[in-house]
């Protein structure tokens, strides 16, 4: 699978430093490239307790998207699922660190561990006050001491850094750190494997299958189970998470792992929201990718027991667009469809000229199926014909009910049968003429510049223009030609109609795709229609 | 490829509904299911102009994202890449319009032209003031006078919607929105198809091309063209982009189509700050999926010029978290790396008794190599001794620059040497060990517990605890036993170092990955070079 990089090695500083192109006054990185790849909040003035983080990097937002008032206050990049070195770690907690001293937040893998752990003698040997605290929030495997840290690490980033912002002191904003890592539980379930950069991707998981329990740079999960749902899926993932978090008010955190759509976290945020496995489940911090694992269809869902002191710094607000918010979980709010859906049925009235009228158009379109489908099968698929005499003879059925006596009436009310009687977007756009027309006839405007308004609201919104080979070709002379009469309306209507044959390069509506040589010598069938009907008015 | 939905005809109304299980008090629906699907600020008194936009599904987060405060007041969802019909836009026009009306944001595809045009007929009739633009950024046919609407929607959805909120009337709205709509341009490039739910993935793009100018709709581009590089990708993006835009001040909207990573999306916003083909891109928004096309691995770039008026109402702060801000693009912003990366050098200072005493640990190690590495092959890969022994070497070495009259000094400076000189985890480990005791011994420890200092911070920092199996499974003993006198620990050690024999089942450390059979009967090397150390110091 390709991807949009330049090269393997360049690919993590060009990446911070195209996160850094739009933070200006928010975010800065050390002048350490290509060793040292540590972004820092650009504002900081040291004289709160700072928080470092980071790791590998494939797994953004994580860290960067973090770093800002209230969350981190550097991020220490290493290279794509590599540790950062322990310089790297040192030069992120030397240049943030001031009298009020430094947490690391690293999450539980050896390399981690380690890089961060001697970073912190040796800035400790400079007299900086620094604590650290191991994020080992992954139960997927029960038996091994070591739990990996995964994406509940962003609620230490979260909480911590609130309590720091707030002017709170190393041991406060530490013990808070340790509690957290202490309650939080996270699993992950995936349906595709990740693709590093540089390598051939891995594909292990067999169709109708899911990986539960993997860890966050492409190793396997402990257990492949049947996928079916996603229902299903987080039924499982909640089933494992119930043991691990107790009872009382609880903040779930819905991780995108990169590869699932909007669409997919939704469902599942809705999965979530709705089950009652585990009780308590008050509080959604997501979906949202947050720790990723490049482009891995999965997700993971992280569960934290809340008091109301970490819930209110869960919930103060920080700046950075990566950080979704923690919103209280409730049903979906649902308000009543508007009156006015269902059309007001217009109350018939009598005009016997009108009705005749009516009915003479009507004919017309009736009499010309067959030659007009004719002509439509030189272009089309052959139904204008059938598709306008249909609906003549809709209209003719419906005469009765239909308004007559009040033209602005009338006008909608033909549009509204024509919407519900003759299908495709022809049906749309006349329905669209007519109310339309209506709509201008209410306006005040008298019949020819109403049925004109009509005629450039259907332009508008159909998107075809005169000499593009459709009904308007002839409909747009008509009309000009109409307040000398029905007469003058016709010639001008069978001129526009037959001037569509020689237009060989239609723009709009289904011929816009027909050869020209196919087009050619043969009217257009909406403008004959037209033509058609004027004739047999004009006469 | 599976994805997390239950069903391809519950999928958008089970995302709506999770999409609103955590927006109580900012989003509501309308009560329409399924046919009906629109997603209304629920807070809104109708006292400005109202913002409905909307289509198909599967462009997430738009257009429910964006659905707040200064943008949309309105979603009309259809199902997956469907227009939604003409009542569920009525009804998004009903339940949001108030005297001031509204105005419809429509991409130019016909489905979407016609039901929000004959919805907005339809609003008209009962009185409501509805005005419509059809968004037609995309420039990838530059023949079809129906350009495609894509994610310079969003710049109308943001300038007309903080225009809207500021109190301007639907006139001046519409005409924001129509300008916007005259001057945006768009194009995008994908190195993958998207996968329709519940339909096969149509694997089209062979590999080394990429597709340009395809729609969202996971219709072809236009092009295959070569694909090498994210430098070249945004090279082609932009030249194709460049006759379209005109001169002056700039914003780009660079919009991920869903599949692409947060790295490979950082890389190409580096490309396009850095790229000068098209002049005065002063601002970005994103780089974030705002108008995605499923999971498609591809990018768009929209480019709007702007004066400041326009730049304001881009930059008003919204609340919906899948806005990303419009910035202003600069060169990253560099601080010096910290003084302190490089370790201070200890002046060296004499002492020969400490000199002895050193030597003498030394050459137990390299006395031991050939034993400790024959331990080491039973349970991991030989090299404990090679690698104890060449650090004692060093250390040997650089006996004559190490403060050996200042022990604090130089438990620190041990520390250093051997991250400098003994690789893998355990030289790191061992570094930590040394550095904290110098760490414990500055703190005004005395020797004891300062050793036993800097050995729980290996234990917090490695991971092991005694029963593990690790050289810790001899240190503690010993360095309980240690007031006793060498040989006191030295007894404490051997015990320790041979119990390890009996453990077989190891928890941290590689032998945490061999047979339990492979174990027995050996003790762990690192435990045994602890006791033969100490049976040397005690003799």
């Amino acid at each position: 699978m390709a991807q949009f990089i330049n090269t393997k090695e360049t690919l993590v500083t060009e990446a911070i430093d195209g996160a850094l192109r739009s933070a200006k006054g928010r975010l800065a990185r050390l002048d350490g490239y290509p060793h040292i790849k540590v972004v820092v909040r650009e504002e900081w003035d040291k004289s709160k307790v700072a928080l470092v983080s980071g790791g590998g990097s494939g797994h953004e937002p994580a860290h960067v998207g973090f770093v800002g008032k209230g969350m981190l206050t550097a991020a220490v990049c290493g290279e794509v699922f590599a540790s950062p070195s322990v310089d790297a770690v040192l030069a992120g907690i030397l240049a943030v660190s001031g009298p009020a001293g430094c947490l690391l937040i690293v999450k539980n893998y050896t390399g981690d561990r380690l890089n961060f752990g001697l970073a912190a003698e040796r800035a400790r040997a400079y007299g900086i006050k620094v604590a650290m605290v191991i994020v080992d929030d992954d139960i997927a495997l029960p038996d091994l001491p070591q739990a990996r840290g995964v994406a509940g690490t962003l609620f230490v980033h979260k909480i911590a850094g609130a309590l720091a912002e707030s002017g709170a002191d190393l041991d406060q904003v530490s013990a808070a750190a340790k509690r957290v890592v202490e309650d939080v539980a996270s699993i992950g379930m995936s349906l595709d494997t990740c693709t590093v950069p540089g390598s051939p991707k891995v594909m292990r998981i067999e169709a109708g299958k899911a990986e539960l329990g993997l860890g966050i740079h492409g190793e396997s999960g402990i257990e492949l189970v049947d996928f079916t749902t996603a229902r299903d899926a987080m039924a499982v993932v909640l089933d494992r998470l119930g043991p691990h978090v107790g009872t009382g008010p609880k903040v779930a955190l819905l991780n995108n792992l990169g590869g699932a759509t909007p669409l997919e976290m939704s469902v599942l945020a809705e999965e979530l929201a709705k089950s009652d496995s585990i009780g308590g489940i008050q509080y959604l911090v997501g979906p949202a990718p947050m720790m990723t694992s490049l482009d891995m269809r999965g997700f993971s869902v992280s569960i934290l027991p809340v008091g109301a002191g970490d819930l209110a710094l869960l919930q103060t607000p920080v700046p950075m667009v990566d950080w979704p918010g923690c919103l209280a979980l409730s049903a979906p709010v649902l308000q009543p469809i508007p009156d006015g859906l269902t059309p007001i049925k217009p109350i018939p009235s009598a005009d016997p000229a009108t009705a005749a009228f009516i009915t003479r158009c009507c004919d017309v379109f009736i009499k010309a199926e067959a030659a007009l489908n004719a002509l439509d099968a030189q272009s089309g698929d052959g139904d204008t014909g059938s598709t306008l005499a249909g609906a003549a003879r809709a209209l003719k059925g419906a005469i009765a009910r239909l308004p007559l006596a009040d033209l602005t009436q009338l006008y909608r009310a033909i549009g509204l049968e024509l919407s519900q009687t003759m299908g495709g977007s022809s049906g749309v756009l006349l329905a669209i003429f007519f109310s339309a027309v209506g709509d201008a006839a209410s306006g005040g405007q008298a019949n020819v510049q109403a049925l004109k308004s009509g005629l450039t609201r259907v332009m508008e919104i159909g998107g075809a223009k005169p000499g593009d080979r459709t009904m308007i070709d002839a409909l747009t002379p008509a009309l000009d030609a109409l307040p000398e009469g029905f007469a003058a309306a016709a010639a001008a209507a069978r001129a526009g109609a037959d001037h569509t044959a020689k237009i060989v390069r239609a723009k709009a509506g289904r011929a816009s795709y027909i050869s020209e040589d196919r087009l050619s010598g043969h009217n257009d069938p909406g403008a004959e229609a037209v033509a058609l009907l004027f004739e047999k008015l004009g006469c």
